[in-house]
């Protein structure tokens, strides 16, 4: 049976102070918590219903609103820093939503790209939502966090090429992406590209619409789908 | 102000049977609500906090979390039955999420998709939520209700090319897609395309992730994904 304290404990972990002072995330489902189990993460505990948990616990410790037999607490690892990125690479620049965040991951484990850099403002990985929402790619692909800024420059100096895409950058369709790798930055979902990140990047690139004469429409893609067809153009070739 | 009756008319515009029995819709917000009354679409009602509602009542009609200080109200437009699809449209079989639903109604509009055929069991696209998530794209794309087998097979009939998404399909990369459309089938979030419109579909496709050799891990692409991709591919030749 769980303790008050033990389900305020669980509470705490949906938000990023709680999983930051205990160093812990949560996973639910039978596959996610599966896939975890079977993972090199540090699995601390495994509720289950019937097991030792009760259907009503479970209701009050879950984050989904339809709640699994199953929730597992597992340590959030802790990354060497990167100072030289290797292969093709994300960097988010105060990407806010989770769902949107869950889906780049996702999309990352899918186009092969290992590591993400997130500016500080962007969302945690390790919150409930977006763990859920990665459906177990955040299990395999390395999420960063850390001023992008520093990151760019070193790149940049390293020439490893910045990509970002901007209205007035190049046709992605047309233009040539390097086998070798680089770093594409996607931007915040209202804002885009912040000023001090966009003076780091060294290759523009545009999303054109169809037909290519209509311009932008007044409202342009959602930063997940930007980053979709961006990454399967880079891995098409 | 609004009387108890008006609330519980509005209240019933959130589910499909409220819906068709009014034959309206909702748009919420300054810019959405301001495109459709810019639009052909028939709007019926307009409410705004301070001028024809207060702040609570809002709060009381509105479908979002977090209320704006416009909603709009407005017929649902009927469209002629669509015999012989023209251009490139797509055909969702069951896509039930009205998220996904959202997107790719929004990734239609962005790609000049005019035409999107929904079976039957596919979500309601004048549902509040997919309404906001297509951020307007909504009043620029048609989008269809039926059984999709008699439009396939019709579109078969007339030398109209099916694609559809499958693990033993062509690399999308690779294959030829026409420039003149087609059919693009996007089957159920969780079970596919279903056997009876696979039965109809003439080229399958396959999207590899990278590197290719790794083969489809256990979680495939969402759908909104995958029709980012399929229709990033055809646009962009």
């Amino acid at each position: 049976m769980l303790t008050k304290a033990d389900i305020k404990r669980m509470r705490s972990l949906g938000d990023k102070a709680g999983r930051t002072a205990l160093g812990l995330f949560v996973a639910e489902g039978e596959k996610l918590a599966g896939e975890l189990l079977a993972s090199d993460f540090r699995v601390r505990e495994v509720y289950r219903v019937g097991e030792n948990v009760s259907a009503s616990e479970m209701a009050r410790i879950s984050f989904l609103r339809t709640p699994t037999p199953v929730l597992a607490v597992a340590e959030i690892p802790s990354l060497r820093a990167v100072t030289a990125p290797e292969g093709l690479c994300l960097a988010l620049d105060d990407v806010q939503d989770p769902g949107n965040l869950g889906t780049i991951v996702r999309l990352a484990d899918w186009f092969g790209v290992r590591d993400i850099f997130c500016s500080p403002g962007t969302a945690d990985c390790w919150n409930p939502k977006v763990v859920q929402a990665t459906m177990g790619a955040i299990l395999r692909v390395r999420v960063h966090y850390g001023p992008l800024e520093r990151l760019l420059s070193s790149a940049s100096a390293a020439g490893i090429p910045v990509y970002g895409t901007f209205l007035e950058g190049d046709d992605i369709y047309r233009c040539s992406l390097p086998p070798d790798g680089g770093i594409v930055v996607m931007g915040n979902e209202g804002k885009g590209i912040s000023p001090s990140v966009a003076g780091l990047v060294s290759h523009k690139l545009y999303i054109p619409p169809y037909p290519r004469e209509m311009g932008p429409t007044s409202e342009s893609l959602n930063v997940a789908m930007a980053t979709a067809i961006t990454l399967s153009e880079f891995r098409r070739r």
